[in-house]
C-alpha cells in the first residue's frame, strides 16, 4: 500500500491543535461509532460495544453485589405521567420525541420516548410497595433513553439517543436514601478512577443544576484536556417528590402510612467518550487494559517462506498460553498488509500491547512487546513473557490514570476575585475553585458572563469563610465552576 | 395467615378449565411480569428478567463463539428507511408507533420506533461493505422492539414492545447464507429444546407466512398446552431483496461488483411464555433448572428456640458447600411467615429444588428434599446431597422435556382429507399434517375456514405423493397446519 493512502487512513489532525476534529476523527476511525443518517444519533459500532460490555458487566456484578436486581420498563410514556411531578415535565418536555400515532390511528393521549423512566417505573412501584417489608426495593435498568439533541452534538457525549443504567429505588426513610446515594456513587468512582483510569471530582450540584425533581444530585466531574469539564454520572435522593404525586406509600412497623424515599442514578455510554477524549494520542486510541476489548496483539513478521513457518508455529505457541493464562489476544495473520500497516490500525484502536514475533527474536527466545501508551519497545524472554505482560498491563492502567490525574490537578485553580476567575478561565481553563455566596442570581450571572457552570460543591464545607467571588458577600461554601460539555 | 388468605395468593383456576386466565395469574402471581398502564404494554420484573437474562447469556455466548459481534443501532428509524424494501413497508407499517414531533417542533419525516431492525442497519452496511475482505459482516443486537398490538394482547406472547435478539449478517453468495441461516436454527432449537426443555418442529413457512421482504423464513415451532401452536423463534435468507434497494455491494475477488446475501434472525422474551404455558400447572410456575434464576430454595423448620439454633447452624452449613459447588440457592429464613406459606410462594415460583432443614432429620443426618415438578419427597444423607441434587436436576429437566415431546408428538395428526382435518382440529387441536398444492388460494381458504394456518412445511420432502387436503390435486408436498398465536 502506497504511503500517502497509508497515513490517510491515520488521524490526520492532531490532539492539541483542533481537539473536536481530533476526537470525531478517533471514534470514527478506531470504529468505536459512526454517524446514523439521523442527525444527532450515532450508531455503536462492534467494537465500541465491546468495551460498553466490559463496562456494563462490571457495574452489573456490583449493582447485584449490593443487592439491586435487574428489570425492564416500557420505552413510552404516556404525556400524563411525566406531567405528574412539574418540575420533571419542564425540564425533560422540550427534548421530548412524542409519539402521536400508531399505524394509521391517532393515539388519544401522546407517548414519549422514554427521555429517563421515572415516572414510569413509579406508577408501577405504587402498586408494589404496600409495606416497610417490600423495602428496600433496589431495581436498575440498562436500556436507552432519547432526548433531541439539536446543536452541538458530539459521538458518545451528546447525541439523541444514548445506552445507559438507571437506577431507581425505593426507601423507608431518608437514611436509607442518603446511604443508598452515596455508596453508588463509590461504585462509580471506583469504575471510573481504577477501571477506565480517569481521576474524578465529587460533590453535589447547586440548585439550579441539579436533576429535575431531586432533592439533591450528587455528581462525579472529570477534566477533559480542552480544558473543559464533562459530567460523568450523577446520583440523586429524589426524597419524596416523586413519592407524593405517584403515592407510594408503605404501612410502617408503627403500622401508619409513610411516603416512601427515593434515590435514582445513572451512567452512560459517555464514559467511553471520556476514555477517548482522556487517554487518546495522535496516533488514535489509548485503552486501559481493564476496558481494552482485545489487551493484546501479536504481529508475524517474516521474509521467507521458512521464516513464515517458523513465525507461525511459534505464535500458535505463544497464542495459546497466553489465552490459557486468560488475556485477550488477537493475532493479525492477514496476509494482503504489511507489518507496518497492522501496526498503525492497532495502535489507532487502542490495544494495549502489541507483540512482534520474528525470526531474530525466534532464535534468542525473545519477543519484541511494544506498549501502546509510551511506544516503548522491549525484547523479553519467552520463559518471562506471562508474568512481564501482567506487569506491563498493571504499569499502563497505573500510567493513565496519573497522567490524568497530574493533569487534573494542575487544573484546579484557586481564584479569589472574578477578574482572575475570567483571567483563568481564558487561559487555561479547567476548574475553578472559588467562594460562591450560595445565590442563583451570582449563580446565573456567571454563568451568562463567561459560560462556566458550578460542576460540584464539594461534600464536607471547609472550616475558613471568605468573600464569593461575584458579590463579595462572605460565605464559607466553596464551587467549583468550569466549563463543561 | 388464616388458611382463607393463603389460598387466595395461589392460583385460582385450573391449567386445564380456563388455560388463558391460568396463563396470566402464573405470569403475574409468580411475578414475572406486570401490566404496564398503557394497554398491551407489560413490565417485566425482576424475576422474568433472571430468566431473560440466563436465556440472553447462553445464546450470547454461542452467537460469539461462532463468530457474531454485538452493536447497537438507533431505536427511531426514518420512513424513507422504512419504505424503501415495498413488501417489508407494507407489512409493518400497521402497526408502526410513529414519532412525530420533538418537544415542540414537528419532525420534517416522520421516524417509527424500531419494528425491527433491517432497513437502518443496512443503510450503516451499505456504507461499511465495500470488499469481499469485508464479508461475512456478522452482527447480532439486544435491543427491544414496538409494534402495537391491539387486540389479543397476552404477557410475553403478544405485546406492544418485547426485548428480543436480531441478528443481522451479510455475505458473499447464496450459499454462505443459507448456512448461516441453518447454524442460527440449529443454536436456537439447541437452546429451546436442551435449556428451556422445549420440543420443537422445524422447517419453512409458505410464502404467505414468510417474513415480509425474505426470501425464506425457517421457522420453530411449538405445541402449547391448549392445543395452539407458537411460534418460537425464525431464521431469514433475505436473499438480495434489502441488498439492490439499499445499494448493499462488495468487490469480489473477481474485481466485479456484486450484490450481497443477507440473514436475519431473532428470539424474543416469547420464549419465557411459552416455557410458563408448557410446564406450569396447578401451583403456578414449574421451571426447567437450566433456567431457573434460583435452583433450590432452602426452608428452616423449627419450633422451639433451641430448635431453631440447630436449624440454623446446619443451613449455614449446608448452604456454604451447595452455594461453593455452583448452586443458585436462597435460603427462605424469613419469621413472619410459616413454612406452609413458603412452600406455597416458591412452588408458585417454580423453584426447582426445595430443602427442608428440620430437627428430627438433623438428628438422622438428613435433608428432605422435594421435586418442585413432581412433588416427590426424599430424605437423603447429608453426605449424598450434592450428588443427589446434580441427578435430581438432570432428572428435572429431562423429565419435562420428556413430557411435552410426549405431548407433542400426540398432537401431531395425519389428515387425508378435509373433513377429518376440521374434526380432529375442533376435537383435538395441534398440528395437521396434510399433502398441500402449494397454492395460496388453497391455504388462504382454509385459514377462512377453519383459522389455522400454515406452520412450517418440513425441510425434506416426502418421496411418496398425495392429494391436497383442499383441492384434491396432487402435490409431493407436506405443510403443516394448526391454530397459533
Amino acid at each position: 500500500m502506497p504511503k500517502e493512502k497509508q497515513s490517510k487512513l491515520g488521524i490526520t489532525t492532531k490532539k492539541n491543535e483542533n481537539f473536536a476534529e481530533w476526537y470525531v476523527q478517533v471514534v470514527r476511525k478506531a470504529e468505536l461509532a459512526d454517524y446514523a443518517s439521523m442527525k444527532g444519533f450515532i450508531v455503536l459500532m462492534h467494537y465500541g460495544y465491546s468495551i460498553w460490555e466490559k463496562i456494563k458487566n462490571l457495574l452489573d456484578s456490583r449493582f447485584k453485589e449490593s443487592g439491586h436486581k435487574n428489570a425492564y420498563f416500557p420505552s413510552l410514556i404516556p404525556e400524563s405521567f411525566l406531567s405528574k411531578e412539574a418540575e420533571h415535565f419542564s425540564g425533560f418536555t422540550p427534548e421530548v420525541f412524542w409519539v402521536t400515532h400508531a399505524g394509521n390511528s391517532k393515539l388519544s393521549e401522546r407517548l414519549a420516548t422514554r427521555p429517563t423512566s421515572e415516572t414510569i417505573v413509579y406508577d408501577s412501584y405504587a402498586k408494589w410497595i404496600k409495606s416497610w417489608r417490600d423495602l428496600p426495593l433496589l431495581l436498575n435498568f440498562w436500556n436507552s433513553v432519547l432526548r433531541a439533541e439539536i446543536t452541538g452534538t458530539k459521538p458518545f457525549i451528546r447525541t439523541s439517543e444514548f445506552l445507559w443504567q438507571e437506577g431507581h429505588t425505593v426507601h423507608a426513610n431518608r437514611k436509607e436514601a442518603d446511604e443508598e446515594v452515596f455508596m453508588i456513587l463509590r461504585i462509580y468512582q471506583n469504575l471510573i478512577e481504577n477501571i477506565l483510569a480517569i481521576p474524578v471530582l465529587i460533590g453535589k450540584k447547586s440548585d439550579s443544576e441539579k436533576f429535575v425533581g431531586a432533592l439533591y444530585t450528587t455528581t462525579l466531574e472529570a477534566m477533559m484536556p480542552d480544558g473543559k469539564v464533562l459530567q460523568m454520572g450523577t446520583s440523586h435522593n429524589l426524597g419524596q417528590n416523586f413519592a407524593k404525586p405517584f403515592e407510594i406509600k408503605y404501612v410502617g412497623k408503627d403500622e401508619k402510612e409513610h411516603f416512601a424515599w427515593q434515590t435514582s442514578w445513572g451512567v452512560s455510554w459517555r464514559l467511553i467518550g471520556a476514555a477517548v477524549m482522556v487517554h487518546g494520542d495522535d496516533k488514535g486510541l489509548v485503552l486501559p487494559p481493564k476496558i481494552a476489548p482485545i489487551g493484546i496483539v501479536i504481529i508475524p513478521i517474516f521474509y521467507s517462506k521458512s521464516e513464515k513457518e517458523l513465525v507461525e508455529q511459534k505464535i500458535t505457541n505463544i497464542s495459546e498460553k497466553l489465552s490459557d493464562y486468560g488475556f485477550n489476544i488477537y493475532v493479525d495473520d492477514r496476509e494482503q498488509y504489511t507489518p507496518g500497516w497492522k501496526f498503525n490500525e492497532w495502535e489507532m484502536k487502542g490495544v494495549p500491547i502489541r507483540l512482534e514475533v520474528g525470526p531474530r527474536d525466534i532464535k534468542e527466545n525473545k519477543i519484541t512487546v511494544v506498549r501502546r501508551d509510551t511506544f516503548e519497545r522491549n525484547k523479553i524472554d519467552e520463559g518471562k513473557l506471562i508474568e512481564e505482560l501482567e506487569r506491563i498491563f498493571n504499569e499502563i492502567q497505573r500510567n493513565l490514570f496519573n497522567k490524568a490525574k497530574n493533569y487534573l490537578e494542575n487544573h484546579v485553580t484557586r481564584v479569589n476575585d472574578y477578574v482572575e476567575f475570567k483571567d483563568v478561565l481564558e487561559k487555561k481553563g479547567g476548574f475553578l475553585k472559588a467562594y460562591w455566596c450560595s445565590k442563583q442570581d451570582c449563580e446565573d450571572k456567571i454563568k451568562m458572563e463567561t459560560g462556566s457552570t458550578i460542576r460540584l460543591i464539594p461534600l464536607e464545607n471547609e472550616k475558613a469563610s471568605g468573600k464569593c467571588v461575584y458579590c463579595g458577600e462572605n460565605t464559607s461554601t466553596i464551587a467549583f465552576f468550569a466549563r463543561a460539555y
